[in-house]
């Protein structure tokens, strides 16, 4: 990302790249801010606000090109970069994680999956394999692997988190339950479910 | 919730809430905002800032007790205002939500299950059951369910909401990679990971 563009902005790109690609898979040759507007229930002048941090949006005659418009929302976010990540904990979480198909696009490869379960090691889900653990520290170094998505049950999350900072990650994007301890030098994204379920209860239920 | 509390405290206050919980489970009768900023990496004072927009914190000697802290957190963010929601889509990552355990102590009390896979109908996860997706409408009805945590595959997820809305679904907590179209008085809530991923790749990895 060249310029500092804020989350709900980033947010709301991811949204709009979405949509975008859509209309390129249906074959439209043009898409409008009111389209997207209409499908996020925002305002047009959002969407026009939002587009101005893009560095160059092609307009067409009524709108925009959906390819161009795609293409600038990418390289504006980066999904150029390519980052490779492992999975540790091959649970219902961990798994639907690596069958998201939303990573690949956004330049995020899954490279690997690891757990400690016997009956899991060596099954592929979407042409990642299952490694033992205790591979993992040998992975990291040869395929150049400095992120980890943890999925791994609260309890043993801690140990775990333990053991990849010992084996060399430096970012852990943590979907675990538990808030972990870590030295200063990881860096730990704590993907926070419940933060985000009650912004929607209380914004929206109350 | 009685203030109008920022996205980013709540968010805090949820990871406050978990570590005071495990300080309890601990027995320790004390805890303090330099302990809750360590393990958060951040300033105490953000701490002591975060807490000023709690209702009453009670105050130890050299701190906080973390039973009081525990409650005022959660009188805060309403957590007793219990809810009932559905997860439609048993797969991984509806398995997964169906077995996170900290739902329940949030206030969200997940009902059921509903799939249209022959396989899963009737299995339990975690005390709740599976049904197919046709007997929605009743149950909904019958247990007053107006929340959907919606987790199928991309492919299907705008004609299952659609289905959830003709049903009486008020409010839509979407998991799914598809931005959905819903009328205006429905509640989309997209939970967006790679806007999450884009924050912690771009913040803290280039």
């Amino acid at each position: 990302m060249a310029k500092k563009i804020p989350e709900k902005v980033v947010s709301r790109l991811t949204f709009y790249h979405s949509i975008v690609s859509e209309f390129i898979e249906k074959n439209e040759q043009n898409i409008t801010s009111s389209q997207l507007a209409h499908r996020l229930n925002i305002d047009d002048s959002q969407v026009r606000k939002d587009f101005n941090l893009l560095n160059k949006v092609g307009r067409c005659r009524v709108g925009y090109c959906p390819k161009d418009l795609k293409e600038t929302i990418e390289n504006t976010l980066g999904f150029s970069n390519k980052r490779n990540a492992f999975i540790v904990g091959a649970g219902h979480l961990g798994l639907a994680l690596a069958k998201y198909d939303k990573f690949d696009n956004y330049g995020l490869n899954i490279l690997a999956l690891f757990d400690t379960d016997p009956l899991k090691i060596d099954m592929q889900i979407n042409d990642k394999k299952i490694f033992h653990i205790t591979k993992l520290l040998d992975l990291a170094s040869e395929l150049n692997v400095d992120i980890a998505i943890l999925t791994v049950p609260r309890q043993p999350a801690q140990d775990v988190a333990d053991f990849l900072i010992e084996s060399g990650i430096k970012y852990i994007w943590n979907f675990t339950p538990c808030v972990l301890s870590a030295p200063k030098y990881i860096k730990v994204w704590n993907e926070n479910l419940m933060a985000s379920f009650l912004q929607f209860a209380c914004k929206e239920i109350d």
